[in-house]
C-alpha cells in the first residue's frame, strides 16, 4: 500500500485531498473526518463507542489545515472547534470511499465465493472435538462457512441435543415456536411436512419468519433408512446463474416482496413479506429465500409483471433442482452440517424402509458465529 | 365488499378477468392460480404447505373454462392438466395483485400509526398479571406494539430476570454476547457506555448485528437515583418528517448503507452493514438503525453524496432529539417497556447522586410477537 504523500485543503476547507506517489488520490469531507475522529474524547478508548453526537460537531465545521508527517500520519485542524486530530494513513486506506460505485446488482462481499457440485470433493468439514479444543481449526471451519455458507462437522456426541454444543463453539440458539431444537423424523401427524419421509425440495428453512434464522444445524443421530440423503445448494450461485440468463429475471425476484406464511400448529401464525433474492439499497446480495412449501399468494408484483415474475420464479427453482448445482451426502451419526440460511438452500431424497432417520435441528444466528470468527482471527494476527 | 358477477378467460386462457356489479376488475394469472390452487393434492390439509413445487405445473398452463357460482365461487379448468379448481370469491378479494403500484417510497404497512409526544398522555400500558391471565387483554397489549412499536407493562415481580416472564407472554429471548439478559447499570469498567451513568441519545440498540433484534425490553427493579428517565421516540415519525422536510434526504439515508460495530468486549467483533431508514424494494419502511456510538466510519457513500448524505444524517438526529417527538416517563420498580428495535428509538437522561437505578434488559423478535398476536385475533373470530 503506497503512503499519502501530498495533503491539500479543496472547497474551502469543506475536504482534503489525499495524493499517492502514482498521483492517485482519495478526498474526505470535513464532517467525516470529524465525526469519525480517534481521539479520546470523541471515542470512548475502554470499548472504542463514540461518546458524541453529530449534534456536537458545529454545523459550520471546516478544516483550517492538514499536513502529513513523515510516518504518513495526517493531522488536521477542526474550526470552529480549533481542534487537532490525527489519522494513521493506513486507517485512511481502510476507510476510503472516494472510489468506483457499486459494481452490477447482485455483488457478493469479498471473500464470498460461490460454488456448485464441484464442491462434492471438497466439502469443508471439521472434528467436532479438534474444533472444540484449537481455536486454529475452529477459525478455519467458521471461515469456510462465513466464504461458503456451508461446512459439515464430524465426530460429534451421539447424544440427543448434541448440536447445541456445536452452536455453543460460536454462538447462540435462536429459540423459536419448534423449540431450542427440534426433532426431524417421520411423524404421524405432522405439523410441518419436513417431519414425515417425503423429499423435500431445495429450501431455506422459515422464511415466513421475519427476521429469519440465519444459520442451521441439522445433527444425524441415526440414518439407516433406504434414503434420506441430504443435498445443499448454493443460493447466491443460484442467483448469479439466473442474472446471467436472464438480468430481468434476476429483477423481478429482487425487486418484488414474495410472501411466506406458515400456520400449522395450534397458536402459531408466521408470516413475511421479503423478496426471494435481498439485495442492499446498493445491490449487495444479501439473502434468498425459497420455500415452495411455505410461499405464501404473491400478491406484491403488479398484474403487468406477475407472468415474468413467475417465469423468474420457475427458472429460479429449476436451477436450484438442476443436480449440477447439488452437493449431496448421506449424514452418518454423530455427523451434521450447518447452512448459511440466508443464502444456501437444503433438500433431502425422500426415505423409507426398514431402517430409521432421526435428525435434530436447530437456528442460530451469522452474527455471533462472524464475531466470534473475527475475534479469532485478530487473535491470530489476521484483519 | 362486493361479489364477482362476471368471470371471463383473457390473453387465450392465461389470465381471467373478474368483474364485480360497479365493473371494476380483478384479473388473475392461470399460472399463479394454479399455484395457488387449495385443494388436497396442492396444499396439505392438516397444515396448510404446499405439496408442489412450481416444477410440477406444466409451464403450459392455460385456463380452459372460468365459471362462477350463486355463492361467488370461482370454478377452474386448468390445462393440459385438466384439473377443476375452486376459489372462494372472498379469497380472491383478499389475494387480489390487480391493484395500483405502491405509494412513494417510506409507506407504511396499514395499522401502523406513527406518533410523537403527544402519545405522552395516552402510553399503551397493560398489567402483568392481568396479561397473563387474560387474553384480550394480552392481545391488546400486544397490538398496541404491533400499532406504536411501544408499549408499557406495570406490575411485574420485583425479581432478578423478571423480563423473562414477560417474554413468556409472547415468544422467545434472543441470546446474545450480553447473554439471555443483561443489567443495565453503573459499572466501574463499563464495556458499553450503556453501562454507566451517562445520559443516552435516542438509538436503537445493537445496529451492528445482522439480523438485529427486533424487540428490546427494558424492566425496572431500583430507580431511586436523581434523574434516568426513559425517552421513547418514533423513529417512522422521524423517517417520515424527514421525508415531508426533504426528500433527498430521505433518500440519502435510505438507498445507502451506514456501517456498525461494535467491539468492547474480549472475543466480540460485531459489525453490519444496513442503512439507516430500511425501505422494501417497493418502498415499504420496514426498519430504522441509529446509534452515535457503534456507527462506525460510513465508506458506503460516494463522494459527491457524502455531504448530503451528513446533512440529512444530522438532520435525522436533530428530529429524533427534537422533544416535541419524545415520550417520557421514568420506570418505577417492577415497570417495563417494550420497544420494536427495528423502528422505535429508546434514550435516557443522564443520573447520578445517592439513588440507585437497576435495569434489566432483553432482546426478542417480532416474528413470534406477531404469530401470538395473529392467533389470539384469529381465536377472537377477528382477521
Amino acid at each position: 500500500m503506497q503512503t499519502f504523500i501530498l495533503a491539500e485543503l479543496i472547497d474551502g476547507g469543506a475536504a482534503v485531498a489525499l495524493t499517492r506517489a502514482d498521483g492517485t488520490q482519495n478526498r474526505f469531507h470535513a464532517v467525516w473526518l470529524r465525526d469519525n475522529a480517534l481521539d479520546a474524547e470523541t471515542r470512548a478508548e475502554a470499548n472504542g463507542q463514540r461518546l458524541i453526537t453529530l449534534a456536537d460537531i458545529p454545523q459550520t465545521t471546516r478544516l483550517a489545515s492538514a499536513s502529513l508527517n513523515g510516518a504518513g500520519e495526517l493531522s488536521l485542524v477542526f474550526q470552529p472547534e480549533d481542534k487537532t486530530v490525527s489519522f494513521p494513513s493506513a486507517w485512511l486506506e481502510a476507510h476510503a470511499y472516494d472510489k468506483p460505485p457499486s459494481p452490477q446488482p447482485g455483488w457478493l462481499e469479498a471473500g464470498i465465493e460461490t460454488w456448485n457440485g464441484t464442491l462434492n470433493g471438497a466439502i469443508p468439514t471439521a472434528d467436532f472435538e479438534t474444533a472444540k479444543s484449537d481455536r486454529i481449526v475452529l477459525g478455519g471451519w467458521l471461515a469456510a462457512i462465513r466464504r461458503y455458507g456451508f461446512a459439515k462437522m464430524t465426530g460429534g456426541p451421539m447424544e440427543s441435543g448434541a448440536l447445541l454444543k456445536i452452536v455453543e463453539l460460536f454462538g447462540y440458539v435462536r429459540e423459536t415456536n419448534y423449540g431450542k431444537w427440534f426433532e426431524v423424523r417421520a411423524e404421524v401427524n405432522p405439523s410441518n411436512l419436513a417431519f414425515t419421509g417425503l423429499g423435500l425440495q431445495g429450501h431455506t428453512d422459515n422464511p415466513y419468519r421475519d427476521p429469519v434464522p440465519t444459520l442451521q444445524i441439522l445433527y444425524c443421530l441415526e440414518n439407516s433408512a433406504s434414503g434420506g440423503d441430504s443435498m445443499v445448494v448454493d443460493g447466491f450461485r443460484a442467483a448469479e446463474r439466473l442474472r446471467a440468463e436472464s438480468p430481468t429475471g434476476f429483477a423481478m425476484l429482487s425487486q418484488h416482496c414474495a410472501r411466506f406464511e406458515y400456520a400449522g400448529s395450534a397458536g402459531v401464525r408466521l408470516s413475511a413479506r421479503r423478496p426471494m433474492i435481498e439485495l442492499a439499497p446498493d445491490g449487495e446480495l444479501i439473502s434468498i429465500r425459497f420455500n415452495n412449501r411455505s410461499c405464501a399468494p404473491i400478491t406484491d408484483v403488479p398484474y403487468d409483471r406477475m407472468a415474468d415474475y413467475y417465469a423468474a420464479y420457475r427458472r429460479f427453482g429449476e436451477i436450484i433442482d438442476d443436480p449440477n448445482m447439488q452437493v449431496s451426502f448421506k449424514l452418518q451419526p454423530g455427523e451434521s452440517f450447518i447452512v448459511d440460511n440466508a443464502r444456501v438452500l437444503h433438500a433431502r431424497k425422500g426415505y423409507l424402509g426398514a431402517g430409521s432417520r432421526w435428525l435434530q435441528g436447530c437456528y442460530a444466528d451469522k452474527d455471533g458465529l462472524l464475531s466470534t470468527l473475527r475475534a479469532i482471527e485478530q487473535a491470530q494476527g489476521g484483519r
